[in-house]
């Protein structure tokens, strides 16, 4: 079982004992083995550098605790064909909950992060904290259920909301009924005493384009999220900064930069238009009335856009958010108004996960708390691919 | 000659041979004789966890280079006095110079930075480029010579400019005449080949408060300077984020923001007063009309910081600036206007250092540069305490 793992979270420094070793020694092995995919023992020795008996030692250790798994060996070739591992993937699940003004979005994942279920809710704004709790907690159960993971399966769960959080609770929150004050963490605990890492939606955001999205390549970046709300996360160094109250990039509260209000000066562009969708769909299909209204939210957007980007002074700011398939509709407009502003002009690029940008970030942080024993220094770079 | 020391940048890092361990081992005895000040041999084997003979034979290497010099024996006590030793601070020197609007100053210190000279010369806002430098290279060549360090002992020399600073030139500076596209390293080059580290002004007064001032305790921080200009500084985890281009902090471009304007909108507001300076000490003495452009400065001041606040999150403000001593007469109504503009309220505070502050980070960044050898993993912790 991986919560009995005896792989122990250690400090990479010098000097030391060999029982510290061999601990080292395991955690590169095990590195190796999530970061590549299936391997022989020799390729393991060959990424790690360790000699091949030592990575069997470490191999056939982690196969009784059932953290690595031995693959059936390959048909064909001749002599006795080399044993293949791989990590036990499958002996974990982690859930990723976005919990929006609009939608509620669940994704499953097994421990490498491969995602097995997506769910989405469709919520009224005004639904109430139990109501809207509820939601989230039936269509985890219903994504469990529909892969067929048993709730003991789940090893963490990760959770974004809007506003400020900290220790898991929610102590600033303008647009969900009712939802300041709230300990989303303990919320969402189910039957089974299974850790939640709550954070605001935007860092997940951050967090997620930086792992599979359209921040990959770069360790400093701002993620704006523009939609039904606008807010941003900040990436410094290839880690997520989340400021000493956890509020780093919530601009929205400054009226200067016209972020609060900017969704709300949409909607009043287009009077009977509906949502914030429906203008983007207007504008799209090239409606007059609505471009011009996209354009004064873009105008909104790039004010406090300028004054993160002077602020932290990103490698790229990546536009998201629950209504990004417009975003190639802002970015352009966007890219414009930020080489006025704070020239030289910035890299704008469209976010590469749409609405599922939070709820996947939920996962990455899910992961990383349901594997921290395994990997004290952090899950392995590499991995699966994007989904 | 610690030009010529023994001891090569190396990455602590699991593994290795004799050779890096005995690296290794010099770092640290070193790193201990610069933190502690003068040592016994037993007292440097208790912080650094050697042993006395491998400290004696590290220490010996040491003086032989004149990296760490013998200190007489301690008169009184019975049987051999133990021998004591110090890191040679005196064997070298460096000097941090800010280059402003209305000043140059320059600070000399020895390799531990302790303080030898400071010179300040006012200069006229609208002085040339050629002079302007001038003035810097005449202040440098006055401090060697008046505290009697021959030019060759000069290690390193840190400068600090207004603007944006790109691989020692000057990118963007709109309020020195002639300033952009400066290469500000090269035209401060001495003689002899000594490396020149030039750094944005408010970025090394950030350096400096965290070094020696009213941020030392905390790792995440904004320094803000008001003065003849406004500028900002962000310090994150405890280093400098100096951003992508190197342009974080730098509000001043958004107009939105009001801090490029704030500065002659002080002094429009009290024509005939003269300069920034005047009009504090009027607001000082209790002028009514002096009292309130203060109070617009302040205003003004503040809608930038609350953007920087609000992108950072920082665990405290700096204000600091070459008119700092107004730094509590600004404090007061910046900290009432934070308070309103993003609750709950940020920890404000004066800054520690005046108009010393950047020059100060000046010498910090000189210090780091003239020690890299010998401290790769950067200057240790401790040193002497704030002039």
């Amino acid at each position: 079982m991986l919560r009995n793992a005896n792989v122990k979270g250690v400090q990479v420094r010098r000097g030391g004992d060999p029982s510290r070793l061999r601990r080292l020694n395991s955690t590169d092995v095990l590195a190796a083995l999530y970061a590549q995919g299936p391997c022989t023992l020799t390729e393991v020795s060959a990424v790690t550098g360790l000699s091949r008996p030592t990575v069997e030692d470490v191999v056939e250790d982690f196969v009784r605790d059932r953290i690595v798994r031995e693959l059936p060996p390959e048909p064909g070739g001749t002599g006795r064909p080399a044993r293949r591992f791989r990590f036990g993937a499958d002996e974990g699940f982690v859930a990723g909950i976005d919990i929006g003004v609009h939608k509620v979005l669940v994704i499953l994942a097994n421990l490498e992060g491969e995602v097995r279920e997506v769910r989405r809710s469709t919520v009224d704004p005004d639904l109430g904290r139990p109501e809207r709790l509820a939601v989230a907690r039936t269509a985890l159960a219903r994504c469990l259920d529909d892969s067929g993971v048993a709730p003991s399966r789940l090893r963490a769960i990760g959770a974004g909301t809007p506003g400020v959080v900290h220790d898991g609770a929610v102590t600033l929150c303008t647009v969900l009924p009712d939802w300041t004050g709230l300990d989303l963490g303990r919320a969402l605990m189910t039957e089974s005493p299974v850790p939640v890492v709550v954070e605001n939606d935007a860092n997940l955001a951050t967090i997620a384009e930086h792992w599979r999205g359209a921040a990959q390549d770069v360790r400093d970046a701002v993620c704006v999220l523009a939609g039904n709300r606008v807010a941003a996360g900040v990436l410094i160094g290839g880690r997520l900064h989340r400021g000493h109250r956890g509020g780093a990039g919530e601009l929205g509260l400054l009226p200067a930069l016209r972020w609060e209000e900017a969704p709300d000066r949409l909607l009043a562009a287009c009077p009977g238009t509906g949502d914030l969708a429906a203008v983007f769909a207007a504008a799209r299909s090239g409606d007059a009335r609505a471009t011009a209204a996209v354009d004064g939210f873009t105008d909104d957007l790039a004010t406090g856009t300028a004054a993160l980007l002077l602020a932290v002074d990103p490698a790229v700011v990546v536009v998201g958010g629950g209504l990004s398939r417009a975003g190639d509709l802002i970015a352009g407009g966007l890219r414009e108004r930020l080489a006025a502003l704070c020239p030289p002009p910035p890299e704008v690029r469209v976010s590469a996960l749409g609405d599922e940008a939070v709820a996947t970030g939920a996962i990455r942080v899910a992961l990383e708390r349901a594997t921290e024993d395994l990997f004290p220094d952090g899950l392995p770079v590499g991995s699966l691919p994007p989904r």
